[in-house]
C-alpha cells in the first residue's frame, strides 16, 4: 500500500485530507508506504491516466482517490480489521460532519494560517500555492491572513458543537476513536504542520483532545514536523 | 402511548424537542395520544414523583424523558419497528449532530423569534415565559429579537454543513429521512408554530428539505397551526 502525500519544505506532511487517510490507515493496522510529492511533481505522476490528486492510494496498482472513497474502499477490501464507517450504519450524518469539518474548520483555519502555510512550502511550490489560492480566495496572501488575532475568537466560539459533543468521552467516536476524529484532527494537522500560530486555547477541551489524537498509534501526528 | 407536549395559544405543539419524538414515533409507526399542556400545568402533573419536563412519553405506565433517551427507548423496546439510531452504529456522530441542531440551529432561531414566540403563547403562560427567558438571555424579549432582518443572513450562511449534506438526496439520513432530519425539523417546526419569519429564502435546498419533512406521515407537520 502506498500513499501519496504532499510534503513541505520541512518534509512534513501537511494535507488534512491525507491525515484523514493516513490515521484511518493506522486504524486498520494497514501498512504503507508514503510516497512524497511536492505540488510541482503532481503533473508528471502517472496515475493511470488522470492527474494526481493528494491522497491517493495504490493498492497493489489499484488507484484509489478522494479521502471519502478511500475509507470505503479500505473497510471493503479489509473487512477483517476495525471499520471506520460502521457495517449498516447510515455513513450520511458521518457526511455531515466531513461538511462541518469543511465550513468550521477548514474554511476559518485556512484564514489564520495562508499566509504561515505558503512560507512553509518548500520554495519550489510556493509560487503555484500563491497564484492558486490568490484566485481562489480573490485576496493577497498576506491580506487573507491578517486581523487573525482578532479572528480566533469567533473560529473557537464556532467549534462549540464538537466541544459539547466531547463532553461525553475522550473521542467524537466515543471511547475510542473514530474517523469523525480523523476527519477533525487532519484539519489540526494541516495546521500544526504549517504554522506557529495558536489555534486553541489550552484550556479547552478540544486542545486535551487534540492532544490524545497527537499520541494515536506511536504519536503519529506528534513525530510530524511542527511549525 | 401517551406523549406530553406543550401547546401554544393556538394548541400548536411547539417544543422542538417534542418535535423529535413525535417524528421518531410516526418513523416507527407507533400509535400514541397527546396530552397536551401549558407551562403553567407542569407543576401540577404527577410525573412520578419529579417534576414533569417535556418531552415525556408514558409506555404503558412507564415514564421516559429527554428527547435522547426516548429514542433510545423506542429502539429498545420495539426492535421490529424501523429504528431511529442504526445498531451496531456508534450514537457520538448523531449526538454531535444534535449538539450542531442546538448551537447552529436553535440557538440563532431562538433570537430570531423570541418575542414572536411569546406572543403566540396561551396568555397564561407568557409572564412566566417572559420571565424566565429574559433572565436566562439577560435581555429583552424585544431587545434579543430585535434587529432580526440584519441577522438572518448569518444563520443562513451557518446552515452550509447541512446544504451541503443534502446535496446527495433529498434527506440528511439519505434517500429515506432518518432521526437526523427529525432533529434538525424539530427546531424549524418550532419556529413554523411561533413565528411567521422568514428562516430561509425560497431557493435554499434546506427550503425545498423542509416542504418535504412537512409532508412526511400523512403531513402531520403541515397539519399543524402555522404562525
Amino acid at each position: 500500500m502506498i500513499l501519496y502525500d504532499l510534503v513541505n519544505a520541512r518534509r512534513a506532511h501537511f494535507s488534512p485530507n491525507s491525515w484523514r487517510v493516513r490515521m484511518a490507515l493506522l486504524h486498520k493496522g494497514l501498512p504503507f508506504e508514503v510516497r512524497d510529492v511536492l505540488f510541482g511533481d503532481i503533473p508528471s505522476i502517472n496515475a493511470g491516466g488522470d492527474k494526481l490528486t493528494i491522497p491517493t492510494i495504490d493498492h497493489a496498482g489499484e488507484l484509489v482517490t478522494d479521502s471519502w472513497a478511500i475509507v470505503h474502499y479500505l473497510d471493503a477490501e479489509f473487512p477483517d480489521t476495525p471499520p471506520l464507517i460502521a457495517p449498516g450504519a447510515p455513513a450520511h450524518v458521518l457526511k455531515f460532519f466531513q461538511y462541518w469539518v469543511q465550513t468550521s474548520l477548514h474554511g476559518p483555519i485556512g484564514r489564520l494560517i495562508l499566509k504561515d502555510l505558503h512560507d512553509s512550502l518548500d520554495p519550489a511550490d510556493q509560487a503555484y500555492f500563491r497564484a492558486s489560492r490568490e484566485k481562489s480566495y480573490k485576496q493577497t496572501l498576506e491580506d487573507v491572513q491578517t486581523g487573525r488575532e482578532q479572528r480566533v475568537d469567533a473560529f473557537r466560539k464556532g467549534l462549540q458543537p464538537m466541544r459539547l459533543a466531547l463532553g461525553h468521552g475522550p473521542y467524537i467516536g466515543g471511547e475510542q476513536p473514530g474517523y469523525a476524529d480523523y476527519l477533525a484532527f487532519g484539519a489540526f494537522m494541516w495546521a500544526r504542520t504549517s504554522s506557529p500560530f495558536p489555534l486553541l486555547a489550552e484550556d479547552d477541551i478540544i486542545h486535551a483532545w487534540r492532544e490524545r489524537c497527537l499520541d494515536l498509534y506511536g504519536g503519529a501526528g506528534r513525530k510530524e514536523p511542527a511549525a
